[in-house]
């Protein structure tokens, strides 16, 4: 691997002394920001995250704040998902598209209430897009980035933690629900959601200089549970088909290609700007999708550009992240395959930079 | 420095087997795409840049392709730069500022023709803000990121090593204007520019097929000039006082405040979004302004986050770049810093991680 040089354009994170106490060893950026990817290996990290509880800054999760009157109409423009049954303390996984139906970002809306939203965004600039059509269409909105950086605590042990510093209220949010809790005379949005299927929360940090307090608290309470600091796992969110923009989707693709179709209503969401360029797809389908993909052989090497995947010598595909699992016993891989090679069961040639493998499309994520 | 996770999110250039094999150190991320930092060591290549040439692999500087009747209308609303003057084979340095006057980015304008424009950026997504700004004006403009990587030659024997690639052509090219060159039965633009202050060129590589043609052809033309791969030089571009989007300055200040003032003809860039909140700071000057500053004492740390300047221990301003140079032999640094202490020869202090500095306010840049 190579080094990432430090600058301030790489923007730390008010866990970043956390993060560096817990020894971490390597970064990818995100937003313009440090994102921890590895502490003691990402196969240590795994079997860890699978039975214990990790501490993730998940700062990265930007937020793009919506407020005023136009707020909730501006939300709708963005959006092929209709909202309109959405009340105030859900979170909606939205496909964010332009006017073509391409895909912008894959955030996480939270509706604080009927004029106020937060956005949990993917790696974009997002708030360039939303400040524009803003602009544009003459909405009676703010549209900007405040000061709250998301913190995950995720594995099967998370109520119990979270349970110790907020008190057992946290156990009834439900999936996807958010409530508000009290730290330190602070109001602070905790959802139960996040970037694994392992369960747990994310607790949406309004206010830097809380950030620490808050890491230390937890850390503290959670000495006998093993909690120990993590991150979003490369091999835990391909098992779960946790897809990763700007890895397994592009501004290339609809949300219908990335198999987020079950997210568009794209008949009732009047305003969405993408709605008349999905119309089509949506009647009609796409004609490649994301499937999940088992490749063969001994582990594969880092994922760092698209793999071909290839069908008789016809490339009908693309691998966009791929891990070795040490639970299911292969590769696992995430691609975009074309609907003349998609079912199940079909086998492949995936072309890796160790020589061409055998993979096969699978019916659905391991977990 | 930490190590950085490969992924296909952070984007290969089409010269990257060529960075790779040239021994590449570190990288940087900038527009999602891997930017190199280091070769032999910084001031190794800070030196070999003043005395030789270097080929930089800068596909990171990505284009925003403008085309169509509306081209030159939507370039204008973006920009507080009055563009009427402006013709084809001319690149323009352009603020780009949204409805408050904040920066988004700090690229280069290429006007290709009166209705074809390439915005070669630095580290945002202006892509996105481009895009909605057409959407939201309905404006008759096609706006995407074309298949462009621009490759530069910089330092002192650029002028010889180009033209044995490209014929004595480009010997005549003046200081941001650009012709087109054939390469292997290809038009390509260079422009003479790049990020440094040694002279040189820029080659926007159209179709990332011939990046490697290319880059073997200088690689292999310039032998005997001693030519090495290369990239921004942190130590002099600090010299330079050439700034960087997201270091020096964020979309929190005006393009006044960035000393860029002298690219603002607020009054007659009629169309220009953020030209109403620009007029009063045009008119009454910023109250804070990027400034050189020499920080005394030994090597400074690597400036990862902004550093507090401070006089009788009230903030007055911040350093967001600086370095060691061995040519000025002091600590040369970007800062920006209040009226009030912004008079050159003024004595600060900055707070380095190494503890509490001397610095001075400098009249002008070092080079």
């Amino acid at each position: 691997m190579a080094l990432l040089s430090p600058s301030r354009r790489l923007r730390r994170t008010p866990f970043s002394d956390g993060v560096e106490a817990a020894g971490v060893k390597a970064y990818t950026v995100y937003n313009h920001m440090l994102l921890p990817t590895v502490f003691r290996s990402v196969e240590e990290d795994y079997r860890h995250l699978k039975e214990a509880v990790q501490i993730w800054d998940v700062a990265v999760e930007r937020q793009i704040e919506l407020r005023g009157p136009d707020a909730g109409r501006l939300m709708q423009m963005l959006t092929p998902r209709d909202l309109r049954g959405m009340t105030a303390g859900q979170c909606y996984y939205v496909p964010i598209v332009d006017e073509t139906g391409g895909m912008l970002n894959d955030p996480v809306a939270v509706k604080l209430s009927e004029d106020r939203w937060w956005i949990s965004i993917a790696d974009s600039d997002l708030l360039y897009w939303v400040k524009a059509i803003a602009h544009g269409w003459r909405l009676d909105v703010l549209v900007d980035e405040p000061d709250v950086s998301p913190l995950a605590i995720q594995g099967p042990k998370s109520d119990e933690l979270l349970s110790r510093v907020f008190g057992d209220g946290v156990r009834d949010i439900r999936f996807f629900r958010f409530g508000v809790f009290d730290f330190q005379g602070r109001d602070l949005v905790i959802a139960r959601s996040g970037y694994s299927k392992q369960g747990g929360f994310e607790v949406y940090v309004e206010g830097g200089d809380i950030g620490m307090p808050l890491w230390n608290a937890l850390m503290e309470a959670g000495k006998d549970l093993d909690v120990h600091a993590g991150c979003p796992n490369l091999i835990e969110r391909i098992e779960g088909g946790l897809l990763s923009y700007g890895n397994d989707m592009t501004d290339d693709n609809t949300p219908h290609e990335c198999g987020l179709g079950k997210f568009c209503n794209t008949h009732s969401a009047i305003g969405c700007i993408g709605r008349d360029a999905l119309l089509r797809v949506a009647k009609e389908g796409p004609v490649q999708e994301i499937r999940a993909i088992s490749i063969d052989g001994p582990p594969v090497p880092g994922c760092d550009r698209w793999w071909p995947v290839t069908s008789e010598g016809t490339v009908v595909g693309r691998v966009s992240s791929a891990a070795w699992s040490p639970d299911f016993d292969t590769n696992v891989a995430i691609g975009m395959i074309r609907m003349t090679h998609w079912t199940p069961g079909t086998v492949l040639d995936v072309e890796t930079p160790d020589g061409t493998r055998r993979a096969t499309v699978n019916r659905c994520f391991w977990i």
